[in-house]
This record gives structure tokens, sequence and C-alpha cells, in this order.
């Protein structure tokens, strides 16, 4: 039988360690798919460098035409990065008749749809488990393992550098400012850390895993996002107190035929299974309405981990191309795209304010809460013997996004309050 | 094309759960398989039964062979649970050249290595992605997520019932006996809690976990059991002080080609994943060389999660049928067995024990963990003062688990120990 040809864009540290597995479970593909997987033709910037592994030079290119003309090539690994000019080779691979295997999140979450349409098109395979959360197989999971439930709720720790440093800001008690130095020292945090620490990386993610579980088309511009750069050691020690970490989550859910996805910090309840994750490690937490809770957990990059998440979708291409099925499991049958209005997005609410150290106070307060319907599961005072102000932490039972937006903007009327110190969404 | 025909035996909940999804999500199953999925026998016990949901009566039979011996019929779902006749009725259909798919785990952990030896000389699939933790796709993961990674260390939380005992323990400070029967009366313990409680149920899950993991052929009796009827709620709280919690850990563990597979309590360090799974979830932690930890959560049992796995094993088989690749997956090219001694199990151990509460018994005690060189991480001396006892409490560095035993016999010679009252291994 004849082999499946395999065209790869880029040769870091991602496609070697494609190559290397490849070549090392040449049995394992055969007994998994029913024939041979080859990587024929290889796209480098310099077909004379030095490399880690040996590979003969006639399959190394530097014209990108090479691969995606080539008529006997199936597949396309995409491991080169970046948006442009990616996005390009992608589209005309695709109309070449080429499926694609990519672990391109950016690329993903910005022309996902158009590419998912030009997929559609030539009916062609686009896989990308190693997108998200690197080593678990969490697109798998949603496409296959829960293919005959509805998903009501995704919850997602996405970006490893953002927990690496809430986790490091709860261990040691530490500053924002500090610990993100030291993960910048240690390579987990980049020189310049808006992507993680805004939360775009995290929303990027998110757009891919709602489309997915949801089956609506959400675009990244659909996602609320808010980073983790105003977390203070003095909300992470209250939270603690009363039972909650702070984590940011990708929260996206579903109800009715509405979606929301956002990205925000999060006090997670402590025995929620989300809370204990820490450090860089990735979770996705999935509610479907048959299987109930489940979560899947495991490191969100690396090297091998993503390299083994990108041939285990090779195999699956492969299967589908003997099988005759390709481009039939993409997630082209949207719905209706309905996001949910502020009115209709729900949850507690963790709240510390700075107020006069006065009577009357809590009073005043807790009338505006009342006021806009949001009731109260617990509030709690510290006189400050310091200052002149008391600190007043409230946590709420649910209420909506809209109802707290109001109560906000009243405090910022009230002359008693003297600062709104923190609101975090709460789960768990 | 001609659709894949499903004959299935038995129609429990579970059953009705499959044929409910089959018949909900034909639109679904085509576009993943390229054909329809027809479920167009059922045995059961009594055709003429009132039923929940409307089957026509000619779908229904009485007799086996009317199923085993239909040559029209491609896959057969296992539902009728129990061990005859049902490993008979499997292993004709492998004959008769029929594919299963099944969730029954005492057939596969009691004959799996003769149920797939008949599958492998039929070159037929057997799947069981049900028979291990209902809801979480970890057979899958095993082996398609991981397929080019080499596994080191599964542990597994695969006992709900023992698992809704140890966390009611821990978070009510209850007595065993007094969980259990309250665990009885919801429904979560059976009346004879035996093979819940002593562990065999968890042992027969991690029998078919490790076979995966490792590939190498392990038996039922290779799995060295304790259960959970000896713990006590003194050890869960002196657990708890110390940071641990109590888990029924059913831990396989591969060193160089040996593999060592046990069910025990086990104290799991608080920041440990596995720590934080209580009730009635399952979760399955995964230790691979390329991906690192991962670990997978979610329900180990109940009727739409099973069904929804039953029906994901459907869809494999049917499309491996379309592939014609049936039975390349099956586990066969086992590895030599080779059962890790005594001297080569190594973790850390958490010992209780009631000693007489004067000068240099403590000296005493550690002397003998000297002579056999397990060393010590921590100690702890509460004396008694209602008692002639002290308690002493041990944390052991990494020692053997042969060491170990050397250890307790000696404290068994000394009359200064009154009572070696627990022993635990530890992890995380």
């Amino acid at each position: 039988m004849k082999p499946i040809k395999v065209g790869m864009l880029g040769l870091g540290t991602v496609g070697t360690g494609v190559v290397r597995i490849v070549e090392g479970h040449q049995e394992d593909l055969v007994r998994q798919i029913g024939t041979a997987v080859e990587i024929s033709r290889i796209l480098v910037n310099d077909v004379t460098k030095n490399r880690s592994i040996s590979i003969p030079q006639e399959r190394l290119t530097e014209k990108v035409e090479d691969i995606l003309h080539d008529p006997d090539i199936d597949v396309i690994v995409e491991v080169m990065g970046g948006l442009e000019p990616t996005k390009g080779y992608v589209m005309e691979a695709l109309a070449q008749g080429k499926h694609i295997v990519t672990a391109n999140k950016d690329l993903l979450a910005l022309y996902g749809t158009e590419i998912m349409a030009q997929a559609h098109e030539y009916k062609r395979d686009v896989m990308y488990e190693a997108s998200v959360a690197g080593g678990i197989p969490i697109i798998r999971t949603l496409t296959e393992g829960f293919s005959s439930d509805r998903i009501l709720k995704i919850m997602g720790i996405v970006n490893g550098t953002t927990n690496y440093i809430l986790s490091a800001m709860s261990r040691e008690g530490a500053a924002y400012a500090d610990v993100l130095k030291e993960a910048q020292g240690l390579g987990y945090a980049e020189a310049d850390p808006t992507s993680d620490v805004e939360g775009l990386d995290a929303a990027r993610k998110m757009t891919i895993l709602s489309r997915l579980g949801f089956h609506v088309n959400v675009e990244l511009s659909d996602v609320s996002v808010k980073g983790i750069s105003s977390v203070t050691r003095e909300d992470i020690a209250y939270g603690k107190t009363l039972g909650y970490e702070v984590k940011l989550l990708g929260i996206a859910e579903r109800t009715g035929d509405g979606v929301s996805v956002s990205v925000e910090p999060t006090m997670v309840r402590l025995n929620h299974p989300l809370a204990s994750v820490s450090g860089v490690f990735n979770a996705v937490y999935v509610f479907g309405e048959s299987v109930g809770e489940t979560m899947f957990y495991g490191p969100g990059a690396g090297e091998l981990p993503t390299a083994t998440s990108i041939v285990a979708d090779l195999v699956t291409v492969a299967k589908n191309l003997r099988l005759d099925v390709n481009g039939s499991q993409l997630p082209l049958r949207y719905q209706e795209k309905k996001l949910r209005s502020p009115e209709q997005i729900v949850s507690k609410y963790f709240l510390l304010l700075r107020v006069a150290d006065r009577a009357g106070v809590l009073a005043r307060i807790t009338q505006i809460f009342a006021d806009y319907k949001v009731s109260l599961e617990s509030v709690f005072q510290h006189p400050n013997a310091s200052t002149s102000h008391a600190e007043i932490i409230v946590i709420t039972h649910n209420a909506t996004k809209a109802g707290m937006q109001q109560v906000l903007e009243e405090f910022g009327k009230l002359d008693v309050v003297h600062e709104i110190r923190s609101v975090y969404r709460v789960e768990g």
C-alpha cells in the first residue's frame, strides 16, 4: 500500500521532535493506520545549517512551492508558527488538496473561520490537538470522547505562565512584580509578557475550545478578557483565608442557545479540582449534560508533549485518508451565534472594599446590594487601626454581571467607599 | 454504503442508554464514520416485557444464536455483565467474526488474555472504554493519545465507593463503619461491600490499565491488594495534620523492564492532584517519559457516562471496519512479564506506633530503622497522659518494601512497641 506522504513547514524543536517520533515509531504507525508514514519534504530557512538530527539534504527545501505543489504530498504539518506567511501557506495547501496538522493557536483563533471554510470547500482535514494545552488530548476528547454529549461549561487553566505566577504568589506570599521577574529569569515568562499576563494567549485558546465544545463560531473579539497584572498578594491572602485560590480561568458557558466566553482572574474554591492545579501545568474542566464533571490535567507546553500531540493528529488524518472521510469532522455546521448579555451571565462574586471606618457604613453598602437584588453569602469587616479605613470583604450569592456592574457604579458615587480594591468572579 | 449492524447482549439501563444515543445521534455517527450504524438485534430475557423505550419487538430476541450466528451483524455490544455465560458468548462471537464492545471489567480482568488471544486469532476488535472509570476516556488516552510515549507510572482512584467513604471520613471525622452504613443507605455501597472495600474491584481495573500502559500481560493475581476496612479516623486525622489525605490508590509502576501493581490505602500529599479527588469521582494519574505528569478526572460510573463511552467505542470499531484495520490495536505483542520484587519496590512510608512512654524507646526504634537502612524524613512523638502509651508517627524517606517488612518484623519482637497501629505507603 502507498505510504502517506507528509510535508513539514518548519524544523525547530517541535518539528525535530515530530521527525524523531515518526521515524522511531514506524512499526507502531503501520499497526495503527495500515500503511507507512513518511516525512518526505521539509521547509527550512537554510538547507545547509547544522542540525541535531541527520536528515538527507534532498528532503530539505527553502522553497515552499516544493511542498505545496508536490502532488505526492498528502498532509502538511505546520510548525513554523506566526500568522504571515503561515496563513497564506495553509490556505494554498488546502487549495492544493492537502490536509493540515498544526500547533498554531494564534492562526486558528484569528483565522479559524476562513481556514475551516477553505478546508470545507476542498474537503480536507485541519487538526490542531497541540494548539491548546500541548500534552493534554483535550481536542480529541471534546470531538470524540464526548461526541454524543451536550457540553454546558468549559473552564480552563490554559496558560502556564500566569498559573506559574499565581501559584508562586500564593505559595510565597510574594508580589506580582517580583514573581514575574523571577519567572522571566527562569524562562517561564517572556521579556514582553503582555500576551500571557493580560490573558490574550488564554483567550485565543478559549476561542478554539468554545467553538469545538458549543458548535458556535466564537471569535476572539467575543471573549471578555482580563489579565492578572492587578492581582495583589492581599487578594490572594484574603482568598486563602476564605477557602479560595486565585486562578486565571478561561470560562466558556452555554445556557439555552446563548454562549459567553471570558478570561479573568477567578476565586476558585479549594475543593474544586482546578484549585490545586499549580505551576506551569494546564487543566481543562468540562461539564457535559450526560457525563457531568470531568477534568483533564497535564503539561501545557514543551517540545515532547507538543510533538506527541502532533503525531497523534497525523495518525488521525492518515486514518481518515484511508477511510475517505476527510473533512467530515470540521466544526462547520455552526449554530447561530447568540452571545449572552450581562443580564444572562450569572456567578458569585468576591469584593474587597476600603471604606470609612465609622458607624452606618456597612448598612449603606448592604442596602445598595439589596437595591440591585444582589444577595450576600457572607460579609467580613476588618477595622484597620493604623488608618482611617476599614476593609470589607463580600462574597455574593449568584448575581448577574449586569447587577454587579450597577452595584459597583453606585459604590463609585459613595463618599464612604474609599476604594473598590478588587472584584473577582467566584467558581466552585 | 452498507450500514454497520450491531447486535446487543442485554438491555438494562446502560443498554437502553446506548440505544437512545445511537438513535438520537445518527447524523453525527454518519458524519464521523461515513456510514450509518444500526442496532439490529438485542438479546433480552423476556421479549414481551414493558420497557422505557419503544423498540420493535422483532428486533428483540431471547435466543443468543439469533445474534451470534447472524452473518449480517458486524459488532456485538455486551452489556449483560457477569462472567458466565457472558464469556462463552464473547468467545463465540469472536469466532463468528464479530467485533466486541464491552463495559465488563470483571470479564476483562479475569479472562482478558484468553479473549484477546481469540480476538487476535480472528483479527477482531475488543473495545472496553467503559470498563474503567466510566466517563473518563482513559483507555482511548492510553492507546491513542500517548501511543508514542513510554508510560512509567499509573496511579488511579478507580473505585467510587471507597473514595466516597474515605472522603466522608476525612470531611466529617467519622468512623469507617458509620460512613459505610451511610453509603449503603445512599446506594453508593452495596449490601455486601466486600468487592469494593477490600480493593478487588480496583484491582481488576488496575489489571486492565497496567496491561495497556506497560504492554505486559499483568494478571489479577499479580496485584498486591489491601482494602480500606482497617483505615481509622485517627489515621486520617494524623495524615491531615501532616499534609496528607488517605486515598485508596491503584499503583502500577515500571522501572527498567520490571513492573509492579498494587491497590492500597495511601497517604497522598495534599499538593498532589489526586489528593483533591473526592466523593464518588474517579481519577487516573499517568506519568509518561515524554509527556510528564497528566491526570484525567471524572465520573467513575453512571448510566449516561457509561453509555457515552460505549458509543465512542462503537464509532472506533466502525471506523476500523471501514479501514480494514480491525484487531490491529490489540495489546498482543506483550513484553515478557517481570514482576518487581519487594527489594525493587521503593516508596516513602507513614507509620503510627504505640510505644511504652519511657526514656530510650525512641532511640531503640530509630536504631532499627537504621539497621535496615531506612532513613527517616520526620518523626513525631505524642505523649498520651491518659494511658501508658506514647504515639510515634514516622515518615520515612524512600525505602524498599523488603526493608520496611524487616523493620516491621523487628518492631513485632520489641516489648516497648505495644502496637503497630498503621502502615501506609506515601505518594506525592
